[in-house]
């Protein structure tokens, strides 16, 4: 068993926006190449999230309109003002979760046909790094 | 350190059903014959979730509910008609999460008394696959 | 590829406290030696979460103000009474997610600037157990 390890640097354009990051983990595995383990892809700022599911663009459209539903931006959070990101962010960033882990057998994704790694950029304009935690043999 | 991948397929009757998996999660660790490790397991869908929780019928009952209070079915999603699943039931998805990892030592598994793996169906009556990756020596 | 295992033990002396666990893992690392790898952080509890995040006052604040929104305490719930905890405790538990899988590199923690390890104690004032599984060279 071996490690290794890549870094993805994302600069998005809007304030919110989705990556499909599927093919960044895919040439990691090529570049480590193990055939069989994990990769573990991990956010390193808490105003976005790292998930596995569909790419369609009507639900990630439905997606964004729902967390903000059940996470509004608000003028009474006590984290705000001089903080980066609104208390809203946060909680979005929690509910979808920064990290998962992909498992991969004979240098393939153990994923289904309907689920790509995404990463949603929730508060951006910023550069965001993404850890890609290759481990296996 | 080795690797040792099983997966599971599960069909429900019901469109909403939870299946405890711990046995099965279980029994891969026997097989693998490892003694100390992490279980990754995942579900390859969207529409379901893995999670580690009290398998209580009130409790599993209640949490039902107050998923479809938090991510309803609506009419008036992007995303519907012509794909498997409403968006409702990615967002309940991505709530519980489709992925737990379960450490072990001394080949059982660390889980708390009232803690299970249970595999949360969410829109079935389709067969399901779960990737089981044991990782250990 | 070796394992290093330990386990934290938590008190609250209050009903719902935020722990900041960083440290703990940061000296399992080093009493691991290991320099890349995983360190998988697990919540044997499902009254409690382990959450990676920024722990300033404000927002933890108001993330208590806002699971209490998403996730109330209520008399109806099926799970209740002879048990533990509430469902809505449960609920708030599976939101935030019980465990966090922590990448280091080089004997750092892969952790962005405002990033900390944090234990959720949701319905405490009973000791709490949390597994610290460490996976590397």
């Amino acid at each position: 068993m071996k490690i290794y390890n890549e870094a993805i640097t994302l600069q998005s354009t809007k304030v919110r926006e989705v990556f499909n990051i599927t093919w960044q983990v895919k040439a990691a595995v090529e570049k480590s190449s193990f055939r069989d383990g994990i990769i573990v892809v991990t956010s390193l700022h808490s105003n976005s999230a790292v998930i596995v599911n569909d790419e369609e663009p009507g639900l990630l459209a439905d997606l964004d309109v729902w967390l903000q539903q059940l996470a509004p931006a608000r003028h009474d959070y006590k984290h705000q003002g001089r903080f980066e990101s609104n208390s809203s962010v946060h909680f979005q960033s929690l509910l979808l979760h920064h990290q998962v882990i992909i498992p991969f057998t004979e240098r393939r994704l153990d994923l289904g046909p309907w689920q790509f790694i995404l990463f949603i950029e929730l508060d951006g304009q910023r550069p965001k790094r993404i850890s890609v935690k290759v481990v296996g043999e």
